[in-house]
């Protein structure tokens, strides 16, 4: 009886070009982070139920796969990177240093509602700073966030920066601190809601004219010093906060980038646990993508395993997301075909010629087939095709003799004949220059 | 009240160091398989159960990770990656092609005793070339094989070939092929048990003659041409099998590998399986360690899932297992401290220009830290020891007006005075070329 080779909901195969792609970005990414000294780390896919949970959120409990395992234990999937870093630096913290820079590139799990176009199993790209709590970290997460995403073509993005604190003290100064939780997260909702929406919500929360000035504090402008003074006057005067911002945005004035940084007041980042400056990262050209980069100071990172304090500043990189974007607007990493050269097969007899000659082409550097098995030469072209291999080399008797070869551009369908191996290598690599040149 | 960070027996963590280790040694991996036009695909790591355990075997269903999901489906964590992609092949093979060569390296799961040491989540390295039955397509497994283990640097090793076939067709001859699964698997243990405890159990098998024939079988020596000769004689003759066999040492000769290869007929791979050649790889210096790379040629991938015959061919590396023995080996990938550079904190003011400088040898390619908070100087010198930096960078008042640097050697304690920018990276690359060339 034949089963059904069927995958369940929310769960996907990834195929050999997408899963090049996502691979190779992966890979991109992981270098940048590691120019700036950020080392990596794993945790088990698979943890105690109550070290993950902690206490808990009614949210999180739905969604996490979790299940008795064959010794009785009370066992869960792990549904995001921030929970096992907790549990990770309370365990090994005397093993490391402080500060300490990690980055976890890795799967997690959550059973979401598929009808929202999410998927139970994905990836998460975190990288933090623990340890420290000062201004050239918080900073030095944000060159980070630039440097990654230019690195892997992107130019046109903006990065949004708050302060949470400083929302915060202007809460206080105006007496209305009292739903601050519930405020922040309404406010949080702007750029998909609207602004009538929010003021309708806010308005249930406090009174109208704490909501109206709500709504012009986190609609200060984009002009830096024009908005941080607005801030500032409504917030009761500098503060700890306000003049940890100006540090910052006077990092990115200095070093050139402020065509990539925005003060934006109405970032508040949904979750509870943010203290500090917190960030989102807008793709210009797709905004309605959302952020593909978000995240911000935290205070209290391990507090749920550990007496030490843990001041923590990070950011999340959504891979799918990214990907997605980077597939919309066509400037992905993809360099076309993985395969420079196929080798046809054409006598069953010539198969360790074939092999001596790809491995003489590997040797230089090139990524070489040998075409497995004599099928009819159709058949072998269809396969090149399939698979968008640009050049094809053909080693027949007599070419064997002389060792020379015919190499076909199999796209643009030119005939080299007579060549040597080094001819094929050079045709190959200036037709390789030529192709990335072109995109 | 505080969780105790603990994490399940049989799981680890995975510190900055080990997971660099593994990390990048994945990528060379990697990187080899795709000059051999290998690519790679990935699947989910829950599945239905019934997809995953087929038939099923006593063994695994003891072992896998079992449970109903909230939507009360049965579910399993992946214990393999053949299985998977089994599965894969059966439900894309129209919008693939063949032959179709993938990799595959992920996480599986088991709840393996963990007593004999071995661990409830580790990483399987799998590649196949599948579609396709042919003399090159095992031969280029054996090649990759190769390849890939020189190029992480291993040159003492021997992968050791035989033929499930010419066995078979021994056994067949001898008129003892009723129990030639049993026996299969006891000739697998040589290796572990001896041969006087193989004999021992053949003896339970089948009578003594035909378990000395047996043993006469599968000792028949090292030199190819003695064994095949004792082999295709004590099998009854020439087959498909000892020909195939014969093809594959004839391209190992001609591609002047004799040295890393070898045919051993005790090698059968204790699986049902597989049909073809099967092997092994031992290290030369660390044959305690048992196989870092077994596979073989299968003519029945994904028979469970659809009608379509996929013959294939691969192997397996067992990469928590390599890691040990590059390690034991010293060998490792590891090329020291993953930062060149660290910048120390001198004065609150000065870290835009600390940040300027770092990205300044970031963009000549210099992985570089910028200590982000001005503690004791003691205490950043502690930190640069805990990571390995081997250079420190000091930007005072007076080097930057004249945009030079102080920067130290911190292993040697050699320091160099009003540098350049340029002069610091020159010191550096040098510094590294140096280290290198001495590992």
């Amino acid at each position: 009886m034949i089963i059904e080779p069927r995958i369940l909901k929310g769960f996907r195969d990834s195929l050999p070009k997408q899963e090049r792609i996502k691979r190779d970005l992966i890979h991109s990414l992981e270098m940048q982070f590691r120019t700036f000294g950020f080392e990596p780390i794993d945790t088990p896919a698979l943890e105690y139920t109550d070290v993950l949970l902690g206490k808990g959120s009614g949210e999180t409990d739905k969604q996490i796969y979790r299940f008795l395992d064959n010794g009785k234990r009370d066992v869960s999937m792990r549904f995001d990177l921030t929970v096992p870093f907790a549990r990770f630096m309370a365990a090994h913290i005397n093993e490391l240093y402080e500060p300490f820079k990690r980055y976890h590139i890795a799967k997690v799990w959550r059973g979401e509602n598929t009808q929202k176009g999410r998927f139970r199993e994905f990836y998460q790209c975190d990288f933090d700073i623990v340890g420290v709590d000062s201004m050239s970290a918080d900073f030095e997460i944000l060159l980070m966030m630039y440097q990654s995403l230019t690195a892997i073509g992107l130019d046109s993005f903006t990065i949004k920066v708050s302060h949470r604190g400083l929302f915060n003290t202007f809460l206080a100064h105006n007496g209305i601190q009292e739903q601050s939780a519930e405020i922040l997260r309404t406010v949080d909702k702007l750029s998909k809601i609207g602004e009538t929406a929010v003021r309708e919500q806010l308005c249930t929360l406090t009174d109208v004219a704490a909501a109206d000035r709500i709504l012009s504090f986190i609609s200060c402008g984009k002009d830096f010093k024009t908005a941080f003074a607005s801030l500032t006057s409504l917030s009761g005067g500098p503060s700890e906060a306000s003049e940890r911002l100006e540090q910052i945005f006077g990092m990115i004035d200095e070093l050139g980038l402020n065509d990539y940084f925005e003060l934006d007041a109405s970032i508040t980042r949904g979750l509870d646990y943010y203290t500090g400056i917190v960030y989102e990262t807008i793709l210009t050209d797709l905004p309605s993508i959302g952020s593909i980069c978000s995240g911000g100071r935290y205070n209290e990172l391990a507090s749920l395993y550990t007496k030490r304090s843990i001041p923590g500043v990070g950011a999340s990189i959504g891979l799918d997301r990214l990907l997605a974007a980077l597939e919309e607007l066509e400037s992905s990493t993809d360099q076309g075909s993985m395969v420079d050269l196929i080798i046809f097969a054409l006598d069953e007899h010539d198969f360790s010629r074939y092999h001596h000659t790809a491995q003489q082409l590997r040797a230089r550097g090139l990524h070489v087939e040998v075409f497995p098995t004599k099928k009819k030469l159709q058949q072998q072209f269809k396969y090149a095709q399939k698979k968008e291999i640009p050049f094809g080399l053909f080693i027949g008797e007599d070419e064997a003799a002389s060792e020379t070869f015919t190499m076909k551009n199999l796209i643009e369908r030119e005939a080299f004949e007579h060549i040597s191996i080094d001819d094929a290598y050079t045709i190959i690599t200036s037709h390789r220059e030529h192709t990335i040149d072109k995109s």
